[in-house]
This record gives structure tokens, sequence and C-alpha cells, in this order.
């Protein structure tokens, strides 16, 4: 009895050993399993991803025609905070695209000289070296021309015309030192193509990658969950058909309102107001309502949005977006996820950008401030 | 022969060399007395400087009501650059006080909310901490009431009311955190008052010590000879009945045409916009036309002169206050070399107070830009 007590007890013994060895066999296949799928899951994405999307670095994105040099960007940034090159010298290029605020002013769109107020909400100047064309219909090709447009708009800063710029600039022995350095083997540095050119050397020093990219070079812990989900929504949803390549947008152009009029969902008031967008400038019937897709990079800090900055949440933004690119009706959940999602997109602005320049003094040669 | 020869050559030779060392001697003793004599005028121009002068150090000018901590100082410095205390959203602190350019905006007198031009010219923020009072008129006491001003004037910032401000501001969740820690014994830190308070905090940073002080503190060679000539016909001139103390100006009120009517020198256009100064503040038939005299120091930088602007160029403007306040005609000499001594007075800008703050971003809750 004893004896068959003992091998009943060791049998016991053995079984409860066995269960729970069986137990911790399956907890420990079951969690690694589990660990195994979220990588593999988060790597199957990632890879996805970069289908759609290529990483931002710190790496200036040049210009064959305009290499960026120090000396450039020096005199660019210092151009960039010049509110004499407004006719009022009350206007630089910081005033609308405002590096304190992620390169925006987050009004829904521009004031200008004698408070005038501008048709089109000014898109950030981060990153905006990215995009395939600028200003949102496209009209300028590169950053390079870009800069010349504001400065001469009588909305925006007014200048009369090239040479009043030149002009006053010239009347500033610094600047022309400057020019000089900038433009070395130029006999006469000093003028307007020289201007815009030192400008847009600055402005392609300010990208700024983010967290998202950081994933983009397989960082799977750079993104959480929720962005990774969002992330995810992001490509299914299909927003990946325009926001997509290196700025997650700004390299092609969408109709605005493709698959429905976007003026049928933002309520305008003023229906005479309605942006016929790139047609303006190609006089091409297919480019009716037709824009620059923007680039997502900060996107978060660049409300409101769209062209004519209509919009203030971004969580509206999307909806409206899925609905009339996509035909989509969001659930709040999908919106939440790419929003979270988006908020990875947002860098840092380059230290060096926003150390403000000291600038020159006027000279008695310098035309006056004229605010009419 | 010979020996007469030998005689009368050493003699000769003896007659040489004693009329060598008696030249060097000559030359010794007059150019070691020349020495002495240069530094010796120095030093007393030193002297009489520092019975009218005291030199400015980098040491924060304190408010004992507002004593600056750097949590202050940081969030001043963001109140400072930030548009949204503007009802537009568009205008800040430094539109017209433009760290850039010296604190100024180098205008007749400053553009405001909806294009509408000031009255008065915008004195610049550096070194303000050292004024008796502040605004051209004196009105306000301290920078801390100073900088409550301009954001609910209508014509500058044109923020209906205290309260629109402070709502704004609490809706961003940043800023609530930084009055917190600003103001950290306080239950409601986030006030009109503590918005001015935090703003006074970074602008009583804003000192720029020059060569000038460098002199003032013992070291003659800081200043040029031409610039040691001004500063002592700016004495002999008797500009510093007026210009003195460590700001060089800033400390008293005076009335602007003492010995002749300023508008009978300087041509206004229109008779009514003759400006009668403090009187329209006191009452007081002795104030009318009086103002605030204006620190001299970065005068250089801070032009147009005048509380109206209406001078651009610094010798005229010299030229002009010894006629209406000294009864003097200077001569073009002297004009030159005072305006020599008041470069000297140009100092750096703080590297802190160049570096633009990045500005957290709105929330649905933020009261939305107001252009009208």
């Amino acid at each position: 009895m004893a004896e068959t007590n003992k091998k009943k007890m060791i049998k016991l013994a053995c079984t409860g050993l066995g269960i729970i060895l069986f137990a911790s066999a399956v907890v420990f296949v079951f969690s690694s399993s589990k660990l195994y799928s979220q990588e593999d899951e988060d790597r199957a994405l990632l890879e996805r991803a970069k289908t759609f999307f290529a990483p931002l670095t710190e790496k200036v994105i040049d210009n064959p025609q305009n290499p960026v040099t120090p000396e450039k960007v020096n005199l660019g940034k210092m151009l960039y905070f010049e509110p004499r090159l407004s006719k009022s010298g009350f206007i630089s290029c910081n005033s609308c695209h405002n590096l304190a605020s992620y390169g925006v002013d987050n009004l829904p769109t521009s004031i200008g000289h004698k408070w005038q107020i501008g048709p089109r909400n000014a898109p950030t100047v981060l990153n905006a070296a990215l995009h395939t064309a600028q200003f949102w219909d496209g009209r300028a090709k590169d950053l390079e021309e870009q800069a010349k447009g504001p400065v001469l708009n009588p909305k925006e800063m007014a200048s009369p015309h090239e040479g009043f710029v030149v002009d006053r600039l010239k009347s500033i022995p610094e600047y022309v030192e400057l020019f000089k350095k900038a433009f070395p083997e130029e006999k006469d540095p000093l003028t307007y193509e020289n201007v815009a050119k030192a400008i847009a050397a600055f402005e392609r020093t300010l990208l700024t990658p983010s967290r998202f990219d950081n994933f983009l070079q397989g960082d799977l812990n750079a993104l959480t969950k929720e962005e990774k989900e969002g992330l995810k929504t992001f490509i299914e949803v299909g927003c990946t058909t325009c926001h997509r390549g290196k700025g997650v947008g700004g390299d092609i152009f969408q109709k605005f309102g493709l698959v429905k009029p976007y003026y049928e969902v933002i309520k305008y008031k003023d229906k005479k107001q309605i942006d016929i967008g790139r047609y303006a400038i190609t006089k091409n019937e297919g480019d009716k309502y037709v824009f620059k897709v923007p680039s997502l990079r900060n996107v978060t800090r660049t409300y409101p949005y769209f062209h004519d900055g209509s919009v203030w949440s971004l969580e509206e933004a999307v909806k409206i977006m899925a609905e009339i690119q996509l035909g989509r009706k969001l659930t709040d959940d999908e919106v939440k996820k790419i929003v979270a999602f988006l908020k990875s997109l947002e860098g840092e602005i380059p230290e060096d950008a926003l150390k403000l320049p000291v600038l020159p003094e006027s000279t008695p040669q310098t035309s006056k401030p004229d605010f009419k």
C-alpha cells in the first residue's frame, strides 16, 4: 500500500511537473510567437512603406544651377529676414513664412502690402526644396524662380521692380561685399537673379527629418503603436496615391476634388471665390481645380489647411481629403490613427536657421520705405 | 700737423657724437613728453566723461517687483516673438522692435493693425531697461507697464481686451506650463499682468555694452582718436546736459525745442501733426513738446530720428539738436566728430536674444486670427 501510494505520488508529481512544463512551453511558444509576429508585422509595414516613401536626411538638396555654399546660405538667410526687400520696409519673407512657427504664418491666407489679403495659404518653406515645383499652382519651377515672386507681387512685398530691390541692396556696402563672396566668379554679383539664388540656397538647407525617417531607415521602434497603425491606415486608405516620396507629397499635381467637387464639401460662402488652380496658368481644361499636392511634413504645425486655409482642424482636413479625393468616409478611429501618424512627420527646424541675423545698416543712398 | 689734425678730428668726432646724443635726448624727451601728454589728455577726458556717464555691463537691470529668472526670460522671449498676441495673428513685438535691426523697424513711424500708421517712431528695446520711464511721453513707469500697451492698442496689435489675450494663451497647453514655471508661486499664473512681466524680464536682458564702456572702465585705447575728440566735443557742446548716465540719455524728460521751436527747424508739411508730447498725459502747460530724452546707445542703427522719425541722417539730427536744444550752430567737423563718438555706442545684441524661439501650436480652442 505504502509502495503503491509512493508510486501514485511519484506518478502524480510527474504528471504535475509534466503539466507545468507543458504549460510553460505553451506560454513560451505563444508569447514568443506573438513577439515574433509583432516585429514581423512592423517589418512588413516598413517594407510596404518603403515602396511609397523615401527617408529624408539633413543632406542639402542641391540645384546644379545654384550650388549651395556657406556664403550663399549666409547671405540668403539675411535676405530672408530682410524687410527692405519690400516697398514698405516692413515685410520680409519671414513675415509670412515665419521660421518661429514652422515656416508659415498660421493664417488662412497671408497679409501683404497695405494689409491686402492674399488669395492662397502660405505654404511652409521647410522642405520646400523637395517639391517638384513651387507655389500652389506650380507656376515656378524651383525655389530660385519662386523667390522672385513675392518680392515684386503688389499684394505681397510690393517692390515696384527688380531694379528697385537691386538699388536698395547696392546702397548698403555690407550687402555688396556679401554678394561678391557668395558669387565670386561674377562681374556684377548683386543682381535680382542672385537675390533669389541666395534666398533659395538658404531655403535648401531647411530640411526637417523626423521620427518617420528613422522608421524608414529601419528603426522599428521610432514610431509608436498608434503611429504605425496610422501609417498602415494611411497606406490602405490610399492617401499614398498622392502623398508619397521623400516629402510625403509635393511631387505631383492633383485635382482638388477628384471624386467629389470640394466646394460641395467645404461650404464656401462666396462661390465666386472658388480657386480654379493650375488652370489659370496652363489654360488647359484638365487643370481646373488642380493644385500641387502639398508635402505633409510638419503638417501638424502648418494649419489652417488647403490652398485657401479654409479648414483649421487636421482631423477635419483628413476626413475631407478621404471624401473628395478617395470617395471614402473614414471612421473617427481611422482619422485619429492617421493624425497620429502625421504627427510623426514633425521634424526639428535646423538650429542655424533659427539664429536671427543682424542686418546691415542703410545709408543715405538707400531708398526710403514707402507705405503707399 | 698730423698731431693737430688728429686732435681736430677727435674734437670733430666728439662734437658730432655730442650733437647726436643731444638730438637723441631732445627727440626722446620730446616724444616721451608728447606720449605722456596724450595719455594725460585721454585720462583727463576719461575723468571728465565719468562725471557724466556710467559704464554699462551685461548685468541684468532687475525690477524688485519682477525679478528676472531664466524661466521668465525664456517665456518672455517666446511672447516677444508671438504674433498671436495680436488680433490678426500677424504682428508680434518683434514686428516693430525687430531684434535683427537693433530692436527697431527703421521706419519713420510703425505699421500696425490694418496698416494703420502709428503716431511716433518705435524706440529700440535694447537697453530700454535703463530708462526712467517708457514710451516717448513716459506714460508707462517701467517695461512691465509698457509691455501691456501695444498689445491692446487698436492701432498696433489691436487685441480687443486683456481676456482675449489670456484666453488665447490659455488655449495652448505649452504656454500654460511655461507660465506655471515662470510664476511658480501663483495660483493662476497665466494673467495679462504676467504676460507683460515675462516680456519685460526678457527685455531686461537686452543690454549692449560697447567700446565706450570699455573706455569708461579705464581702457584709454578702446576709442579711436576721432571718437575721443567726438566725446570731448559732445561734452563741450553740452549734449551731456540731457544725454548722460548709463544710457547716454533715457533718464530725464526735456522739451524738444528748448531754445528754438523744433517745427521751425524741421519743416513739417502739416502743422496739425505737431506732437505736443507729454502734455497730452499730464495736461501740465510746462509739458508741451516735452519728451523723454532718448538713449543714444546704438543710435547709429536706430534711424530715422526723433519722436516722429522725420530725420534720416544722424549728422542732420545732431545739427538740429544743437540748434534747437543748445542754440548752437555746429561746424561740419564738430558734427563729424560727434557722430564718430556716437558710433562707439554701438554694442552687440546678446546672442541668446537672437535665437528665434519655436512657438507652440494652437489648439481648436485658440481664437482664430481676425484681420478686421
